[in-house]
């Protein structure tokens, strides 16, 4: 909204630079809610009398003016500020009294008329479209009315009390650990933060191309508008078939692939599924820590397993365990890939025992290394893998699409679930990555990811070697991160606050081990978010940290 | 992707209108997919040998012969099918082969340098750009290498075996009832199906004004590809606040609100942190098919209550339930509004018995009473009632955005089940939305929704009562479907088979109620796909196939 407590400047459009708090008559509020009369600075009122109010617009610096106007007289019209039978503001009175140029209000006006708020008379000015002119008739007419009138008919008011949700939650779901980064992190000048997408990387024009042509076309609008059921959109399936999995050495037919809202989805969707009371499943320690949270809440029988150099230790303990949940190509978070010798073993005791693996690839598309080791479902003959990835982190977190691999009876059941839980990602974001994949956009993308990713890596390779070298370092050869140990006596949580108020952000280990009393010296440094010639001045801050703490 | 089974003709762009089947020569293939090769037209290859290949392209007449022809270059890039030292086919030769204007092919040729793939020589012509040129030296520099070299290694291939997903499974979710329409019910003439969105009244131009606002903004995109951990988009929560909510009567502060995944998605969340065995849950009868099958999954104690032309039956059995599912507005699938008397006396009941109100409010924005009565959770002021709504009505279910609004300690709580279950919905998807409402686009759609709802809906009311007035009839004040019963000793399910059989879609009501044995003479009339002149006349259709059966 156009109200905020940081009125901005604005050079271009603007007659008189300080916008703010200039303010337009308006007459009438048959509106109710004290949030929104305190953006338009008139009290709340459910009389009919004639009131006279303000309202100011305090111009944001970062968005358009015509939008941020456009705004406030569309919420002014919905909530019945204009009175029915009177001309609007002319456009003179209202670029003087608000100091935006005429011209900008006239543009606004226009496009109101276009939408079918406003009705325009010659001579006169423009006046409320008849539509819109009961709402400023008072609350009899209004939409607000009923609400009321059920007030006054509700004859328990007098004995009422709230449900005591306390007791009627089953099983709580949160606070969980896991929330690795405050919600600030993009305003530190050295963020370290792992797994968040640089903006400036984003392949912005060709994600826009692919959206204008799935929202021009009716062919693909007439798909995404529609309710797929349980369904995914089989363009994205073919593009995932032919031209994401075969990436990983992965051939699947199109009833094996479940299209997922990222890898928490499949996650939570494969627990509901499998897991629960004496169902056991190991975990690398460290581990995911969202991982262990959603198979924790089905109360799984979880069994922690070391980490080493060379991925998950496969030790006796792992003997009993009905599932192996893994990260193999980059051990989160240590980055460590799980080594050939291993996987052989790991392959062999899960057919001898019956274990079934989940593989998740997290970041299968930003592998560095020249020959990336494939999936381990790429061996798989027997339904033996079920293989968990995204574009979380090659396009971004926030797009929440991701995809996941298994036996065609598992995926026929976990499409139930979906189902039932959410019915399928959104339609218009599948059809969308569909496109982009099928033109060779996210190819193209990834090939210019990837060098600048390359870039980074070495930079911070290069910034750990040369400033902290008291630190014992892991994972790092085609990971996204690096996975630190700071020398002994020092704690990675203060080191950590410590950092922060030189503006460096860095990510404790301790969240990721799931002992009882988890060892506070490891750290992580991820480089996707943080810009390459910020990574070496970063670490010398950081350096500079750990000598005082 | 290109290839179809129905090779359609173009006129425009194409020399020779038969496009189909024109080949072009190019060399070896790296890929070893049988599925993509038979798209190509050449054979699986796993071998260096160099194959001479032939490719043909099906263009589909409703694609962009440009789109096409680029996708299957990009397609051959990848898969190596080019040899890496040798030009392209030149646009002259490539033109004449596939029958395509010579302009169409060096455009894509354009393109594809644009993207990153081809590289140009002059006089000499298009070549791989080196980093695609190792995708066509064969398996061994190519993606599907490593699993050939895991595969040698599974020392477990021989003994192996495929897990028992039956004895895995703890619960299945499905097959359950509740898939009311078959799968290609938009082929129906005339489909009076339920709750799917008429593809000619989805507000295009604006939604597409507001999509490129969200693409464009660099404000906006560092926001959507981001990860919000779980919470919802801002903006977002202001409109709903500021503009949707209202409409039903309803305040509610920001933490009172969640976004969620469309209504199916809210009813999950509900029952898996609310609901188990011993927690007794009342449903209408006949009623939503799929809250009952949510319900279920969650073992709840269901208990079933009748629907009269007063909405829900407010009989004795309901004094112990703990929740109580109800569509007050337009009841599921009878359409009946619960009266006023009823309204009260659930309330005082609630909160007597310290029940709370589960209320889902699916058709909230398209109500064509002039005076619809608010929503139960306007009066609510203990969070007593559990408020949730769609888009999926109003603008498509494949968008697959929706609303819940309840006592604030409760929506933490589903905040942090919602985390681990998928995070948050899309956020490209909630801005696009936010900026769609805040530009009043939403409530000038609806205006013009509801001007057209409101002639189908008469179109179909005067063609019941003047074609089928055997048949009872409920409903229909306000409600997007008309809910019949018909005459005595017709089967609904074998009318609807008859129908279909001229083309006219219905849907049998059976399914809705949970009975052992439900009744077979209802039926339920949609309007909200079909188009407003094909009413009458599928009506009569309908008249003619029930004096037959």
């Amino acid at each position: 909204m156009g109200h905020t407590a940081h009125p901005g400047k604005r050079a271009a459009m603007v007659t008189v630079a300080q916008a703010a708090l200039a303010s337009c008559r308006v007459a009438r509020a048959a509106w109710a809610s004290a949030a929104r009369a305190s953006f338009f600075g008139y009290a709340p009122c459910l009389k009919l009398d004639v009131i006279d109010h303000y309202f100011h617009l305090d111009f944001e610096r970062t968005r358009g003016l015509q939008e941020q106007l456009r705004e406030a007289l569309v919420d002014a019209i919905l909530h019945g500020a204009f009175p029915p039978d009177e001309p609007l503001p002319s456009c003179r009175d209202l670029s003087r009294q608000l100091s935006v140029a005429r011209n900008t209000v006239a543009l606004v006006y226009e496009s109101l008329l276009e939408k079918g708020f406003l009705q325009s008379r010659p001579r006169s000015g423009y006046y409320l479209h008849p539509d819109y002119r009961e709402l400023a008739s008072g609350p009899q007419g209004g939409a607000v009315s009923g609400a009321v009138s059920v007030e006054a008919h509700d004859p328990a008011a007098g004995t009422a009390r709230s449900p005591s949700w306390g007791a009627r939650i089953r099983q709580p779901a949160g606070p969980r650990q896991g929330i690795l980064r405050p919600s600030n992190w993009r305003q530190f000048q050295y963020p370290f933060a792992y797994g968040q997408a640089d903006p400036a990387l984003f392949p912005a024009a060709a994600w826009r191309r692919a959206a204008r042509e799935t929202l021009q076309s009716k062919r693909h609008r007439d798909f995404w508008i529609g309710d797929a059921v349980d369904q995914d959109d089989p363009e994205l399936i073919t593009q995932l078939r032919t031209r994401v999995l075969p990436k990983r050495g992965i051939q699947a037919a199109p009833g094996e692939i479940l299209v997922t809202q990222g890898s928490q989805n499949a996650l939570y969707l494969l627990a509901r599924l499998l897991m629960g009371p004496g169902v056991r499943v190991g975990l690398e320690n460290p581990g995911f820590r969202d991982a262990w949270n959603v198979f924790a809440m089905q109360n799984a029988d979880i069994s922690l397993h070391a980490v080493d150099g060379h991925g998950l230790c496969l030790d006796e303990g792992l003997a009993d365990c009905d599932y192996v949940y893994i990260t193999p190509s980059h051990q989160v978070p240590t980055g460590v890939t799980l080594s050939a010798e291993r996987r052989t073993q790991l392959w062999q005791q899960a057919h001898l025992r019956d274990q079934v693996l989940i593989e998740d690839d997290y970041d299968a598309d930003l592998d560095l290394s020249s020959h990336p080791p494939p999936a381990l479902k790429a061996a798989d003959r027997h339904g033996r893998v079920i293989y968990l990835s995204s574009f979380s982190k090659s396009l971004g977190p926030g797009l929440r699409l991701g995809y996941l691999v298994a036996d065609e009876e598992l995926v026929r059941e976990l499409r139930a679930l979906r189902r039932l839980m959410l019915r399928h990602a959104p339609l218009p974001a599948q059809r969308l990555l569909a496109r982009f994949l099928a033109e060779g956009d996210y190819d193209a993308h990834l090939r210019r990811y990837r060098a600048a990713h390359a870039r980074k890596h070495d930079a911070l390779r290069h910034a750990i070697e040369q400033h902290l070298d008291g630190c014992a370092c892991a994972g790092g050869s085609g990971a996204s991160a690096f996975w630190l140990q700071a020398p002994e006596a020092v704690s990675a949580q203060k080191l950590a606050w410590a950092a922060s108020r030189r503006s460096v952000l860095i990510e404790p280990g301790a969240p990721h081990f799931f002992d009882n009393h988890p060892p506070d010296r490891h750290f992580r440094l991820g480089f996707s978010a943080i810009s390459a010639e910020r990574i070496a001045p970063g670490i010398e801050l950081l350096a500079d940290v750990m000598a005082r703490v």
